[in-house]
């Protein structure tokens, strides 16, 4: 998508201008390595295309985009040393290289460095702005220790799943689109119809990256195959098993995601009762009801279909990657 | 001081007020546990107190002043996992009950939630309070990673140090005054003389602590005595019995601060040189020039001496005492 490239630019640009140099470099060297490791910078370019679609101020949307950003590298920072992960986007995470005293501390540091970069809006935007991100950061926590009770909590039900991948997820990028609109000087409600869009589409992703790991082509996701099984994580996939399951094929899943093993049997088992409970048809169902959704609030946005038309375009494309 | 219960007491009943109720509790709990367990709530006291002097709504600081109260324990949170410290305050910190995930995050949380607790401020306001608590707060990262650089680093000078406290304890104590001098409606230069008279104050108190650690009435203090020299910190006595000891003494020191170890004759031995350059004296010098510098600025502020009364009587209680 060439709209993409462009944004994907100015965010580059951005990041290289507005590189840490402060002393002590122990403290921002490691912000600027993993900023610097970037992925596909979709967040902060929500921030450029919100700010876009209502003839906003390009320039005052920048910094906040980079907040944005800065948010996201500093909840994986502080994400991996939870996870213990070697590697984040092919590289050695951060606690890995320096140690965990500075992985949280640089963490720290790029949340703090998130909220000043709204500093150049005026006193009225930056207290909308800063509400919205303060908002979300503190939801995104939330989203965080849900997905770690998960892991230990029994009786995890469908709509707890869809609440925590909404809050993990989907309202980052629902105030990221939301932000830029409000820069844009757009009002509340159109601002509010696209933290709606962004909230669903972020959603369907999430829910798309559960379908992909286990039934994607993985020379193309480039993760292992079906590692939320081997961890078991009880993703959207594992729950609507259950759901559909009949006695026997419960227990069989609760034994299987009652045991930690590389057995590739467990695949093969795990995968047996998901194919025939149908669960990937009524994910992907699931997927294309959050899409409608999103795009319902899109709708009713006031303006011509041309200028929406990349957002479903961003959609679409997130949503029908195969890898 | 009968002021300070006062403004205490305002303090207590703000944090019951405000107690965390959000789910999930696994985040919240934690949260309040720390807060619950809090020392003396200088901090938040003087916001209260920077409000007061200039006549400021008490209603509208109070927030503000759990935000700093937030900050400080979310600060004592992620330095607790750094320092891999058993205890705080006489209870187990977070990190040894919930283990370093919950730590991080309820940690992350809370600083999160610090900034949500300015809402309240009008926008202009709300800018001007933001800015300097994110300004505060990105200083103290800047000051924790000095502290952590100084352990290995062989050439601390006193310049080094006094920098370091200052921005690990010293922006607090100022930024606090200074928000509460803001919200009272107060000039931005009389705000930056409180600003600058509360960095001094914090900047003795601080060397207070290191100087009482080593030659302090330990049954008073709580702490273990001279465990700064135990684990070879570089602290202002250090850095000051260096600059004026012999070649012989040097050497002395040298050994001593290259080994762990929990040998007595460390500590007689070190306490000697400390004694021997007489850096008990200077260091109270210093203390005392920094109040000095600080007691400079309260009486530029033009106000009647008795609103200034209750700072003075503040620093000298903080830096009289004796334990």
């Amino acid at each position: 998508m060439e709209f993409l490239d462009s944004y994907q630019e100015i965010v580059a640009k951005a990041i290289q201008e507005y590189e840490f140099s402060n002393e002590p470099h122990q403290l921002y060297q490691p912000m600027n390595y993993i900023i610097g490791h970037g992925g596909k910078r979709l967040r902060p370019i929500m921030v450029l295309m919100g700010c876009d679609l209502f003839d906003g101020n390009m320039q005052l949307a920048i910094k906040p985009a980079l907040a944005i950003e800065f948010f996201h590298n500093f909840s994986l920072i502080h994400d991996d040393i939870m996870d213990e992960a070697p590697l984040r986007r092919g590289h050695p995470t951060i606690h890995t290289i320096h140690g965990i005293n500075v992985g949280i501390l640089s963490g720290d540091a790029l949340l703090i460095k998130a909220y000043q970069f709204f500093e150049d809006l005026d006193a009225e935007l930056f207290k909308k702005c800063v509400s919205i991100f303060s908002q979300t950061a503190a939801v995104l926590c939330e989203g965080q220790q849900m997905d770690v009770n998960f892991e230990t909590q029994a009786d995890v039900t469908y709509q707890d799943y869809i609440t925590m991948i909404g809050n993990k997820t989907g309202v980052l990028s629902a105030a990221s689109f939301k932000i830029g609109a409000l820069i844009a000087g757009a009002s509340e409600k159109d601002a509010q119809l696209l933290y709606e869009f962004g909230k669903h589409m972020g959603i369907a992703f999430q829910i798309m990256d559960d379908y992909l790991d286990v039934f994607g082509d993985m020379a193309q996701f480039g993760k292992r195959q079906a590692g939320d099984i081997f961890e078991n994580k009880k993703t959207i996939l594992y729950l609507l098993a259950m759901d559909h399951a009949t006695k026997e094929e419960q227990e069989e899943l609760l034994y299987w995601y009652s045991k930690k093993t590389e057995n590739i049997d467990k695949v093969h088992g795990v995968l047996k009762i998901f194919r025939r409970t149908k669960v990937d048809e009524k994910v992907l169902r699931t997927i294309q009801k959050h899409n409608e959704i999103g795009q319902n609030y899109l709708e009713q946005i006031d303006l011509p279909q041309e200028k929406k038309a990349p957002f479903i375009e961003l959609a679409n494309y997130l949503l029908k990657r195969e890898s």
